[in-house]
C-alpha cells in the first residue's frame, strides 16, 4: 500500500489530515503524521482512519532519512527554511514533495535533478500562494486560448475575520500569524506596473495608497500593494501586461488607522526599545511623541496624526487601551513590533466561537476581437470552527489534493513547480469547487483598475 | 629632522597643508604628501615650503610599510575604511596616527598596543567629529570642576552656504559630500532622551520634528536629529544625563520641504528603478504618485503631499525644475536616492564665488548649587573661498594643530584617542581661537530644550 508523510503537524493541518483520511481508503493509502512533538502528532490524526502519529526530527538527518525512506509522497508543513533539507533527501531517496511554501533559490536550483529523476516537488500549493496561481492562471489561459491579449492583471487576498464574528472598529483580528501582519510591507519598496507605468511607494505610504473592492453578499474592501507584483510577470506569461499589481485585503478602514502606527515608528522591527519590560503601554505611545512637561500623551498624538477628537480614528485607539498606565508591554528587549503585537494580540485575538475569512479578488483586463474586456473573479471562504478554519481549508485542500493527484500519477509532469500549468489547476480547481471553494465570474466592460474612484494607485 | 606623512590629497585638505608648512621651519619638520595620484599631490603642496609630494599605494602593503617607515607620525585623510590598514602599519612601525574619522571597532582594538608601544592614535579630530567633542568637553568639564551636575546636552552642527552666497529658496547648497546629505537620517531610528524619557523618532518623521535655533548675527537655523545621540554618554561621561540630542543643522524651511522628497519616497537608496536612464525629470516624480489618465504630475504631487499652489514649498520645488520632461536622469540602474542627487546638484552645486559656512550650537544644561543655570556656546565660521573653505579650515586646522602637538610632544598620553581629555582640547581650542575659530558663550536661565518653542522634540 501506498504511504504519504505529513511532517509538521500543527494548527493549519487540520483540514488536510482530514482530506487525506477521507481519500485514503478508496484511493488506497496510509498516512504518516510526523511531528517533533510525538503527543501532537497524535493529537492531530484523532481516530481519522489510515492513520498513523510519528515523531521526527529535522534536525537529525538520520531520522529523516528513515521516515522518508519506506514511504512514496512527503508533504512538509514545516517553516519555509526547512524545506530544503527535506527536498534533498526526497530527491536522494526518490520520492515526491508538496509544499504550501514559496519556492526557494535552493528548491529552484534543484529542477533538473528532480526532472531527470522523474520526481515532482510542487510547491506553493496553498492558499496565497497556491488558490491565487490556479484560479489566475485558469482565467488567464482561456483569454489567450480565444486569441485574447492580456492588458491587466490585480489580484488581491486577505485573511480576516467572518462578517459574523466581525465585531470591533478595527474588522480585524489575528485569524494567522501576528507577526506577519505587524511587520506587513516592510522590508522594501512596492513596485508594481500601472497602465505600462512604474510606480514606487516606501513603506510610510502603503497604507495611504489603498483601492476598493466589493464583493457580492460580502460588502466593500479596500487593498493595499504587496512588495512583489512585478516578480508575476515572468511566472504567469505576462511579460508585456500594462498593468500588474498585487495587493492584500482589509476591511475599509483599517489601513487609514494601521497608518497611525506606521507613522509613529511602533511598527519598525530594526531597534529594540529601552527597558521594554517594564514599560506601560502610555509611555510606549510616548516614546514615539515629542517630549512635554504639560501636554498629555492623548493631545500630543492627536496632533502628531492630526486626528480630532471625534475621528473614528481615535475611537480606534481607544477601543485597544492605548494610553493605559497600569498595562506592562512585559518583553525584555522588545522591537516595537513586538511590543505593539503584544498590544494587539490583547484585543485581536480570536474568541472561542469567532469563525475566519478567506477573501481573494482577481481583475483581468484583456482585448480580444478589437474589444476591451474585463473579467472580475471573486472568491469567499468561511471557517467551520477553530479546527476548520478557513485558512486551514484553503491551505489544506489543495495541498492535500495535489498530494493524491501525485501519488496517483493524475499529475505526471516532472520537476520543481508551482500550480500554473493546466494539467495541474484544472483537476485541483474542480476539486476545490466540489468542497466549496468557490469562484465566482463576472464580465464587464473595461474598467482598468481604480474603477470604483477613492483614493487610487 | 621630523617628518609628517599625510596621505589623501583631496580638496579638503589645502588648509592643512598651508597650516602645517607655515609651522614646519619653527617647528623643524618636513612633510610628505602622498596621493594615489602624483599630479594631485604636487598641485596639493603648492610652493609650500618644506612640502614633498608622493605617489602612494593604499593596495600596496610594501609601499604603504616604505613610506611610513622613515615619518615620525602618519596624518590618514583617506576614507574611513582605509585607516584601520594605516594603523597596523603604524602600530607596527611604531609611528603616531592622526584620523578626522570616528573610531572603528577594528581601531578601537588596537588600544591596549599602542598604549604598551607609547603612541597616540588620535582620531575624530576633524569639525563634526572634533571640534564638536572639543568645545564641548571643555564646557562640560568646568562646569564638573565647579561641583555642577550635568542636566541637558544639546549638540548641532551644519554644514551650509554661507550667507553672502544663500540665493536659492531652499539656502542650501552642496557644501560637502552630495550623497550624505540624500541619504542623511538613514540606516536607523533616531533614538535620544529627554527629561529622562527615551525618544524615537522613525526616518520618515525625522525632518517634521525639528528644532529652532537662533545665533546673533546669523538670524535662526533648524535642526532634525541624528541617529546616535546615546552614542555619547559614554564618550562624555554623561550616564546620568536626563536630556541628550545631537541635531544636524540646516536654514529654517529646509527641513520641511525637504520632507517632500522623503515622503515621496525619493530618497530611497535601497532599490534601482526601471529604465533610470531614460527617464525625465517628470517621469521620475510620476513614478511616485498614482496613476492617472488625466490628473498632472503636479496637481498629483500637491494633493499626495497635501501643499497648496501659493506654499513656498511649491515654489521650492519649481525651482529644482522637477517637472521638466526634457532632463533625463541618464544614470542606469540608478536608486531613487542618485536620481534625486542629480536633479539637486544641479541647482545646489556652487558657483564659483560661493562661500560656505560651518554652524555649530551647543546647550549645556546644569545644576550648580542648587540652581538650574543654562550655557549656549556658538561657533560660525565663513569660508574665505572654494579652497580655504570653512568646511577645509574647520577639519583641516585641528588635524594639523593635534599632529604637530603630538609630534612635539605637547600631547603625551599614549592610546587611541578622540579629543575629549584636556590635554588634548585646551591646547587646541586655544590655537583654533587664534586662527578665528572662535565659540561665543551665553549664560542664561534654564531654558530646557525647546526654548524657543515651534515644533518640539
Amino acid at each position: 500500500m501506498q504511504q504519504i508523510l505529513l511532517i509538521g503537524a500543527g494548527k493549519s493541518t487540520a483540514v488536510l489530515i482530514k482530506y487525506l483520511s477521507e481519500k485514503s481508503s478508496e484511493e488506497n493509502f496510509t498516512i504518516i503524521v510526523a511531528d517533533k512533538d510525538l503527543e501532537v502528532a497524535k493529537k492531530a490524526i484523532k481516530n481519522h482512519q489510515n492513520c498513523l502519529a510519528a515523531s521526527f526530527d529535522i534536525f537529525n538527518a538520520e531520522s529523516c532519512k528513515k521516515h522518508i525512506a519506506p514511504v512514496d509522497l512527503v508533504i512538509s508543513m514545516l517553516p519555509a527554511r526547512f524545506h530544503i533539507e527535506i527536498a534533498k533527501t526526497c530527491l536522494h531517496l526518490k520520492k515526491h514533495l508538496v509544499t504550501a511554501s514559496y519556492i526557494s533559490k535552493e528548491m529552484k536550483a534543484l529542477d533538473t535533478e528532480v526532472k531527470k529523476a522523474g520526481l515532482i516537488f510542487m510547491n506553493e500549493i496553498g492558499v496565497d500562494p497556491g488558490i491565487d496561481h490556479m484560479s489566475a492562471m485558469q482565467v488567464i489561459d482561456r483569454i489567450r486560448d480565444k486569441g485574447g491579449k492580456m492588458l491587466m492583471f490585480e489580484s488581491f487576498c486577505g485573511g480576516l475575520i467572518a462578517p459574523e464574528s466581525d465585531n470591533n472598529l478595527w474588522n480585524y483580528k489575528f485569524t494567522w500569524n501576528p507577526r506577519n501582519v505587524i511587520v506587513a510591507g516592510q522590508g522594501g519598496v512596492a513596485k508594481f506596473i500601472q497602465e505600462g507605468k512604474y510606480k514606487y511607494i516606501p513603506y510610510h505610504r502603503l497604507f495611504r495608497r489603498t483601492e476598493f473592492l466589493d464583493i457580492e453578499g460580502y460588502g466593500r474592501f479596500e487593498a493595499y500593494a504587496n512588495r512583489n507584483s512585478l516578480d508575476y510577470r515572468n511566472a504567469y506569461g505576462l511579460q508585456d501586461i500594462l498593468t500588474l499589481y498585487r495587493g492584500t485585503m482589509r476591511r475599509v478602514g483599517y489601513s487609514r488607522a494601521w497608518n497611525m502606527f506606521v507613522q509613529l515608528g511602533m511598527t519598525d522591527d530594526s531597534f529594540t526599545m529601552e527597558d521594554s519590560e517594564n514599560m506601560t503601554y502610555r509611555e510606549f505611545v510616548n516614546s514615539f511623541l515629542p517630549y512635554s512637561p504639560t501636554d498629555s500623551v492623548e493631545l500630543k498624538l492627536r496632533h502628531n496624526l492630526k486626528i480630532d477628537q471625534d475621528d473614528i480614528m481615535w475611537e480606534k485607539l481607544m477601543e485597544l487601551d492605548l494610553f493605559n498606565n497600569n498595562k506592562k508591554i512585559g518583553i525584555a528587549k522588545a522591537t516595537p513590533a513586538q511590543a505593539l503585537q503584544k498590544i494587539l494580540e490583547e484585543k485581536w485575538s480570536l474568541s472561542s466561537k469567532d469563525k475566519d475569512m478567506i477573501v481573494m479578488y482577481h481583475k483581468f483586463g484583456y482585448e480580444l476581437d478589437g474589444k476591451q474586456k474585463q473579467i472580475d473573479s471573486t472568491m469567499v471562504c468561511i471557517g467551520k470552527d477553530q479546527t476548520e478554519t478557513a485558512m486551514a481549508k484553503t491551505v489544506g485542500l489543495p495541498v492535500g489534493i495535489a498530494a493524491v493527484k501525485i501519488l496517483k500519477k493524475k499529475i505526471k509532469s516532472p520537476g520543481v513547480h508551482l500550480p500554473i500549468s493546466k494539467e495541474v489547476y484544472e483537476p485541483i480547481l474542480q476539486e476545490l469547487q466540489e468542497n466549496g471553494i468557490i469562484f465566482k465570474e463576472k464580465q464587464t466592460i473595461y474598467l482598468g483598475y481604480n474603477a470604483i474612484g477613492g483614493v487610487s494607485n
